[in-house]
């Protein structure tokens, strides 16, 4: 073990470099986004913008989006077409809508809107995905955090819950390679949400099933797909799929999809058409132009796997030189998506961000991946490896490391 | 004056023939989507995917849009394009979130959300936009009709509800050609706009400008700009205004606006964070490659107007042949946008849509252009002319007349 001192050195020479580094952005690195380039010229020409049932992409219409790029949102979620609706270029646009169509009309025939309850609560699977914590408490929403283990959120915790309180609506799920920490819900997780049994009957699970095709390794893990699951048990209205195509093609540019019961997509669809007359067209036809079916998809994924793969294994490989030596340090290797979660001992989260944040290195904000952006123990960082260069990010992991034992050392001594 | 039987007979011959017309399609017909090709190809390597500051499009962020594009909104709208948010495909989406946020969220500090009302009201200028008004009703927004002339709104009546009416909270503005009676805003009435003292201080104008660029003949409308005679009242917060390249690129891939005074624009990205990470800038760029200046945009939009002047014509040829006989019918000549309005005796409106259907001609059904679809005197018909080829606008609108000839005589015999 190095002594405080030591530490201190290595930092300050850290600080002296005048480094610029970030490992705050979960965005695709200018190489991966280059996979797409056959995408711009893939509706080149007048003559070029049909879709396959001879639908001009050009003009208004189709609110429920083309049948080539349902059939591929389908094939990649493993349901039917008739259960997706393709949207614009975002999913959190569409989970947005979702959750405010919620509030202001309710999610089914019969139930009144969120809003005229006198609180509502959500259940927050942690760490999880800030920008969703963050719509929730945009809309007024109570927050309650739920822990989560390897195999997904605790569900004793989850089904005594909602079994309980008729307050909660909703709950948050990113069920594959789960931001933050990579993990994928167990069969037995699925299962169990598939057959909950919530006291409010307007209760609503948020499926953000963002990594779904986003394998790193040569061991994917799988996911039970929820919607074949949930009918089993009488509740496939209990779901809201999310998925796009952010991370595959354009992470401003994509096209994003919502899968639900048949009965959830006449409901959606019966408020889209007053949203508005159809979301781009044209931006789905170039992805059906380019994705002919989806083992084109498939491939276009292996080939952002082999640039990214190199840069989640540069940072286990100083982890695991610099970090091993701590008890209560650990991080997760995920099999896919965009992170990894470093976990610490208790109250040092928030001083190595800002150890690092002195010495040039942006990290997520400590908090940030927790409802209000509080972590009640101070002990998960969230790393996004994919923007950096291997080099750099050999570096701000290296960086990082420093940090963490500076923090480590520095608490022993109080 | 033709005899009952007659007309029937002519009607007859035009109902044996099979026809399967239509002039109820507000959209551009594939001609003018031509006119749009080099957009298809105006980013076509991954080397052109950076906008003029250097943002790659390709990747997350920019909430308020490309500045270029930004620019090009603010030169058709006359603001400065620090008064602009770029959007999606669709300015109707904007307007909904809008006044879904105003729903949950209200539109000022200070305010409560539109949704604790007990009742909150619209005015709505009539004949006017039947999206509009869908959006209004299906939030649950009480409708009250304003009478329109050519100068506009009826700007006393206006004037007096909203300073008398707390409830009233918004009215809605096609200013220029507008939809579907094709009429301009006057200066005054624009001024009586800029000028309102609503009781509500959370009253607000939706200035839906979507034909700003629309014209059609060399005799076009000027709008006077909103924003700089509000100012002078102290009222820029009072007005959202709204804008598209729908109708002058692609219907359903155009890019859209909202434009707002300083404090709106702050408020409104304070919401949109939440809602999406950004929007489509890579269709942004597009546009942006396209039309350098707002002088390649205005050359376009002449384009247009080559292409569907002579189907308004045709229109107005037919018209002017076959229905001038008639007391009480009367059409607008716009010098700009997508429509004709039909002025009818009063109680034939419905009558004529029948008849035309029954024929094979679909128009738009009567009551259409007002709120909860009830035309009070059952008079006014919006004709669509920009769809249809010139020699089927001419078929259809002899069948048209041959409908209203129908019905006037039908009634007089009653």
């Amino acid at each position: 073990m190095k002594t405080l001192s030591q530490i201190i050195s290595e930092y300050n020479a850290f600080k002296s470099k005048g480094l610029k580094l970030d490992m705050s952005r979960g965005k695709p690195a200018p190489d991966q986004l280059d996979l797409s380039e056959r995408l711009l010229t893939a509706v080149a020409a007048n003559g070029d913008c049909f879709s396959a049932d001879g639908t001009d992409c050009r003009n208004y219409g189709l609110l429920d989006g083309l049948p080539e790029v349902k059939k591929l949102f389908a094939d990649m979620l493993g349901v039917n077409p008739s259960n997706i609706i393709v949207g614009g270029n975002s999913s959190l646009n569409l989970m947005f809508d979702v959750l405010s169509r919620a509030m202001t009309h309710g999610v089914a025939d019969g139930c009144q809107p969120w809003s005229k309850y006198e609180k509502i609560s959500f259940l927050c699977p942690v760490p999880g995905y800030d920008r969703h914590f963050a719509i929730t408490e945009f809309f007024g929403i109570h927050m309650i955090n739920i822990p989560m283990d390897a195999n997904g959120p605790d569900m004793d915790l989850i089904e005594k819950l909602v079994s309980e309180d008729e307050t909660i609506k909703g709950c948050w799920c990113v069920p594959k390679y789960s931001n933050p920490t990579g993990i994928t819900y167990s069969d037995e997780v699925v299962e169990r949400f598939a057959k909950l049994k919530p006291k409010a009957k307007d209760f609503r699970v948020f499926w953000d099933n963002a990594y779904v095709v986003h394998d790193l390794t040569d061991k994917p893990d799988t996911l039970k797909e929820i919607f074949a699951e949930a009918k089993k048990y009488g509740n496939e209205d209990m779901f809201y799929e999310f998925a796009s195509t952010s991370k595959i093609t354009y992470a401003g540019a994509g096209v994003a999809c919502i899968a639900a019961s048949e009965s959830n997509i006449k409901r959606i669809l019966g408020w889209l058409k007053f949203q508005t007359i159809g979301f781009d067209k044209m931006n789905q036809l170039r992805h059906a132009k380019v994705f002919k079916s989806i083992d084109d998809l498939k491939a276009q994924m292996r080939a952002h796997a082999d640039l990214i793969r190199p840069k989640f294994e540069v940072v286990y490989k100083v982890f695991g030189e610099l970090l091993s030596e701590y008890k209560d340090v650990s991080w997760t290797k995920p099999n896919g998506g965009y992170f990894i979660s470093l976990q610490l001992p208790k109250n040092t989260a928030k001083r190595v961000v800002q150890l690092a944040k002195e010495a040039g290195l942006v990290v997520t904000p400590a908090g940030a991946p927790f409802p209000y952006g509080i972590d009640p123990d101070d002990s998960v960082i969230r790393i996004a490896p994919t923007y950096p260069s291997v080099e750099e990010l050999e570096t701000a992991a290296r960086l990082l490391c420093c940090c963490v034992a500076y923090a480590i050392c520095e608490q022993s001594q109080n």
